[in-house]
């Protein structure tokens, strides 16, 4: 099954039933919320309005996540071939849901930043609520897969050891398509980022030395996971931060991220409009 | 004004004024909702059944922020006596929500840590909706003040060079007692933590390399503060993690945490039961 969140004529969101070219309304106001409900088998048979789905306006496929947990570091090829160790344990950061934007809506550069660059990757979402989940449940837990883009504003990364403020700027990270369940995707077909049409990133979104599940297993025994929660893998290697010489974000450009099977994030780069100065401390 | 959330004993939980000795239950769930309502003001007069403040029973003062903001090496006294530079921007990291807990309520010690560290701290809550706030918004927008224990696993912190793990685990930080606004509050007064009556942390709450304005408006120029988001300003020298020996919290203490005009957390600490083994990755 394949679900997505509608940006509604009216105003408002609308979880759907994705089916060709058909959307399906379902009776919840965006996918998370239908997650919450526990309502994930009952979308399956679920009827209700239509829609095409050429006309539909896509929002963040979970636009309000409780939690947007990040990991770093994910990618054993890449990890391998730039001659570093295999992590003993994941890299997490946060990402706020003000950051996520729908798959083909604008990303924000901000004025603040001149070094934005992209980080494709693979993103579940969780579908019940976990804590201390074994390898079964984590696996159960898994409500489905999305693709996500991390943009990130390297120098606000990098300005202290932690990277959070690099990590979620307002309106900067497409998230979507679609979320499509484990019955219909499992984790192995590409993940390609371009820029214009240029390829800037490509690997298959089963060489991660953490899996989806173990993510989950690991996460929660931090804290206890819930329907919605979004875990976004780790982005593979060819980001514009270690090109020489480095690469970034442009305004005017095309970011497109696409993992075969769950569909594509298409996203034009805008310079944000910003009306007064800005005030950093 | 002093607001607090308490949990009614028929279920759920209230907003309430405290007025001395006695609470003023209020037409919100928690100073959370009470906060994205724009009711602050009109707290101030509104009337309500009322309880015995010594009878009720206290959650965190905002249950479930919709971003707990952290700040790390922050107090301008510690970082030179340790004769490192003043940073020229905030570490920023992250706590959830389900880390929270009142301020009576017992701090859980997961048998995944045996590194298990206080970090008092003066937490800001927010009270309106502000991007690139200027000085004059940044100040406008602090709702109150509480007081908040990062409780830390420092052997999670630092498994990797994101700190998050180490920093959001299940019901480890107290927060509270209450919110008290900024007409009854200043920064200034000492801030205080003691392990069983054993002051180990005092310093002056205006010590802080980066104020609560300084903090609200470098936040929000990465995304939108919004009312009841939380930002917690750092910790002064004292952790047990820099002594030697190191000295952690152990099951059976009592951590009590206290800004002077803000009030006093006081948790004992508690072994987390834990029914099945964990499995971490």
């Amino acid at each position: 099954m394949r679900l997505a969140t509608i940006r509604l004529p009216e105003g408002g969101t609308r979880a759907v039933r994705v089916t060709g070219e058909t959307v399906t309304e379902l009776a919840y106001e965006d996918v998370g919320a239908l997650l919450r409900a526990g309502a994930l088998d009952r979308a399956r048979t679920a009827e209700g309005p239509q829609r095409a789905y050429a006309d539909v306006d896509l929002a963040p496929v979970v636009p309000h996540p409780g939690k947007i947990l990040c990991v770093g570091l994910n990618y054993r090829g890449h990890i391998l071939e730039m001659g570093r160790e295999l992590p003993t344990a994941p890299t997490v950061f946060t990402k706020y849901p003000e950051a996520l934007v729908g798959p083909n809506d604008p990303v924000l550069l901000p004025p603040e930043s001149d070094q934005i660059d992209w980080e494709g990757e693979l993103a579940v979402v969780v579908g019940s609520t976990v804590r201390r989940a074994d390898p079964a449940a984590a696996r159960a837990a898994i409500a489905g897969y999305a693709v996500l883009n991390d943009v990130t504003m390297r120098d606000w990364q990098y300005r202290t050891l932690q990277w959070l403020p690099g990590k979620s700027f307002e309106a900067s990270t497409p998230f979507g398509p679609e979320l499509v369940t484990p019955d219909e995707f499992t984790p192995g077909p590409a993940l390609v980022t371009a820029v214009d049409g240029e390829e800037v990133q490509r690997a298959a979104t089963d060489d991660l030395v953490f899996d989806p599940a173990e993510l989950i297993a690991y996460l929660s025994t931090i804290l206890t996971l819930r329907p919605g929660d979004v875990i976004a893998t780790g982005t593979p290697g060819g980001v514009g931060h270690a090109r020489k010489p480095a690469r970034y974000l442009t305004p005017g450009q095309t970011l497109t991220t696409t993992v075969e099977g769950l569909g594509t994030l298409r996203n034009p780069t805008v310079a944000e409009p910003v009306a007064t100065a800005a005030t950093p401390a």
